[in-house]
């Protein structure tokens, strides 16, 4: 049997963008959309080029190569024809390889929101649609309130679907903007725009989760017949967010129940990123994954029931619906299983650090990791840091320098016109090959005079230190409180062209800073030697 | 029409104690059984006692006034009579009004896992039931992996069913243990079992969120008939959770879909306790509330987009699918660098600031939170912040107290031993009521020594600022490096239960952690006195 082909659509990068407290700099655009593209994502929408400075920066290039590259815009204004309205202009002016342009499909919306008749927001349609096609773009419709709207008048919303159609556009993608209709309603309705004759190999559906139902609304509406699907990455958007791609993905690509009628652009090969991608995600916008996401979550393939977890060892299909490994997640909870041991040789022998099966040091460093672990160090993010532990476990680090003791004050002072500074200042010692180094730096805040300080004079080794380059600085608090535990993650990098991070984790911000400096500098030091960054 | 009824089983005290990180004692028990109580839930499950001495104890006495309290346990071991198994033995007398007892219903788990005949499996479901019956409690029986052994093997999953209810179990309760199924394979389950003869007023759901559709599942099996729901309030349990009652119960009280065909336990007068529910359990949790979660979440019902806010303030129905009062949530329109002069003006009545529209403060205002959103401020998730701004602006903020400056110093020091220790110390001198107060404190890092010495002496206000509590601390590096712009973002809260969010933004970590704290505690005295935080 042919599988029907499901088009993924992402708005991360608009719709998301509507997240309270999240807000993407070009350099975020270009990230998301790079893991997007590389996923099997078959359309990537950026944002609203024209709308503000980040988005016209983002759609001044295309930054795509397998992924439809989709600006995101509205409709030609009423009564303008749509070579006079500047924002239709600056769209087809854009990189973007298809527009999807929003419309209203809800008369209510139509003349008390825009002000218009409904004839004029149909030729507003039709108009926008052939303009967008004679730029040789691709078009798409996003029909706002189509649901709200098809249960107030079931024809107006139609027409606008038809109009749309008719006019050339690949997708009319029907948006259940307030997120408050249920599946049943969702597979009547598409299934009703499908028997009036627009085939739905052209319809999308877009959901929102404000009952919880925002994952159910896009399945149910690929069962009535549509074949793209609107999401975010971990499902971020306004209120309640988007449908999540990162569950919807996986439920296609390995339920029967959709992947024996159904394919998509993500390969099982790609599907086993899903866990990565989902956590490379959370790390951009500095949030903590949730635990309990639906398959990429800590807790999705973990188990704590006494009872679940003996009959999980004898067959794990007892207790997970799909292997954990088929998204790149973990089952959690043997404590001495064969998996984590093979697990760690690999990640040594990536390294290049051999180690015998039944070398007792391995399971010293297994322990020391899921003790530094439960503490709150991250070492699937500290490439670096893992690297010393691992080493300096197998004795193999030479002892370079000393850290003998540092001092940080921030002071809030006056100046001569009585406005308030603040002042940081810094003392480090150290101790290398015998001599004692004391260095004191000002920096712009407590860790930057730190490091300042620290790097200021590193005696024998200064001239090969010199480009060692601080690239990201990144704080995370682990529990509530200005008393919790911070986890630091500093990334560095050097004119060689290659980047390493490092973890530090403390009570004290400044301590947990100085950790993950330290460890930067000697990782450096290692790898300037050969002794380190010698892996794969 | 006569409205059907569905009946709300909780079971946020056996199942959700599942949940990594979740142990609730005995005072949470009967604090969180008396919540759903009063709710309206149908059926509260309070645990398994016999399995431990919590759930013994707790099942003791009964704790329910209105709602039937059940206790959970297994059918009656194979090969032993019903009379002489201890577990039943207890449960039944056990102060609960109805059990729940769980069931093999899958043939492969039956002789894999059990170890015993399919026969006498069912011998076993039959022989508990009636037991439970002579005791004069009500009989339920879970069956365990119920779909997925449909789908291995209908005919006997079906076989199990039936006995129970032919037996006299009151409710037969159908789950998807793994959480794998999809909300169509559910309904058509479902529907399989009614056509065999068992009535869907004696059949109830038991859905898992490991594919994101517990809700879903949830309701595709009342739309086939069931009339029993089990849940957990904010949807937690092991792995990815339960189907959420919190986002379940109003969909079924509010949406056209579900309240014209059906009726629960739960009055629209209760209904509107519901965000206050969510929020008292994540309290005994002690989590932060999901701000995510449908209906009850606080970005539920907040919009930031220019467009949709001016709409929104037109017609609320245009972005909300339901009234945010229906279920005690608010409405709330983000300050934000998106958003227009009537955003503005709708946040600072909301606030209970009076402003006219031409008013030149107004401008004012609006081009401060520009220029500090510029610089990294995030208002829209600084409420406090904002409306001191606000405040400040419109000339109504008296000078409660002064900073004349403030000095913290981390220092690594070595132990007697030779262990090094790092200790921070911070030194606050404030100005109040004429007189200057130098405090100095000890604390787990720099922010924490600083918030502690900032409030070991307030003067004047020493007593009133005794109950703020600062409930979390966030951090954001704004750009890469360590001499990047932070923004700390700190929630704080009373005795009176409200809770405000502050925010400081500076290249210094300390002193943006400063701007924050102070600003928390202006926003507390403000309070104090009917200043601040009188809006909705």
């Amino acid at each position: 049997m042919t599988r029907e082909r499901i088009y993924l659509f992402d708005t991360t990068l608009r719709d998301g963008q509507q997240t309270p407290g999240v807000d993407f700099s070009v350099d975020d655009k270009i990230a998301i959309a790079s893991l997007l593209d590389d996923f099997g994502i078959d359309y990537v929408e950026g944002g609203y080029p024209g709308a503000n400075p980040t988005d016209t920066a983002f759609f001044s290039k295309k930054r795509t190569r397998k992924a439809a590259f989709v600006a995101f815009g509205m409709t030609r204004r009423p009564g303008v024809s749509a070579a006079n309205d500047p924002g239709l202009a600056s769209l087809v002016q854009s990189q973007a390889d298809a527009l999807c342009l929003v419309a209203k499909s809800w008369d209510y919306h139509v003349t008390v929101a825009l002000g218009t008749t409904p004839e004029e927001n149909l030729a507003g349609i039709r108009d926008s649609v052939e303009a967008v096609l004679k730029s040789g773009k691709q078009a798409m419709i996003d029909c706002e309130h189509f649901f709200d709207g098809y249960k107030a008048n079931p024809d107006y919303a139609l027409a606008c679907v038809k109009t749309a159609h008719e006019a050339g556009a690949r997708w009319v993608v029907l948006c259940d903007t307030n997120g408050g209709s249920q599946p049943a309603e969702i597979a009547r309705i598409v299934s009703d725009v499908i028997a009036a004759g627009v085939p739905g190999t052209c319809l999308g559906i877009h959901a929102h989760n404000d009952t919880g139902q925002a994952v159910a609304n896009s399945l149910a509406a690929i069962d009535a017949g549509a074949r793209q699907i609107q999401g975010t990455l971990n499902g971020i958007g306004e209120r309640c967010g988007n449908a999540n791609l990162v569950t919807i993905v996986p439920t296609l690509v390995l339920k029967d129940y959709y992947r024996t009628r159904f394919e998509t652009g993500v390969t099982e090969e790609k599907l086993a990123g899903l866990t990565e991608l989902s956590r490379a995600f959370d790390e951009i916008l500095n949030r903590a994954p949730y635990h309990q996401s639906p398959y990429v979550g800590a807790s999705a393939f973990a188990t704590k029931a006494g009872i679940h977890a003996s009959a999980l060892l004898k067959d794990p299909r007892t207790y997970e619906h799909v292997p954990p490994e088929s998204v790149g997640n973990f089952r959690s909870v043997m404590v001495s299983d064969q998996g984590g041991r093979s697990n760690f040789l690999n990640a040594l022998k990536r390294r290049g650090i051999a180690v015998a099966k039944d070398d007792p040091r391995l399971d010293r460093l297994i322990a020391t990791v899921k003790e530094r672990e439960a503490e709150g160090y991250a070492y699937e993010g500290a490439d670096a840091s893992f690297e010393l532990l691992a080493r300096r476990t197998f004795g193999t680090i030479p002892d370079f320098f000393r850290v003998e003791g540092f001092r940080v004050m921030v002071e809030r002072r006056f100046d001569a016109l009585g406005r308030p500074k603040t002042v940081s200042e810094a003392v480090v010692k150290l101790e290398i090959e015998g001599k004692t180094i004391l260095s004191v730096a000002e920096g712009d805040g407590p860790v930057n005079a730190l490091d300042l300080a620290l790097r200021k004079d590193f005696g024998v080794f200064q001239q090969e230190i010199a480009d060692l380059e601080l690239t990201d600085y990144k704080v995370r608090i682990l529990n509530g409180g200005t008393g919790a535990v911070t986890r630091v993650l500093i990334e560095s990098g050097d004119s060689g062209g290659r980047r390493w991070t490092t973890v530090g984790v403390s009570e004290n911000i400044i301590d947990a800073s100085f950790q993950a400096l330290s460890d930067s500098i000697l990782y450096k030091v290692m790898k300037n030697r050969g002794l380190a960054g010698v892996g794969a």
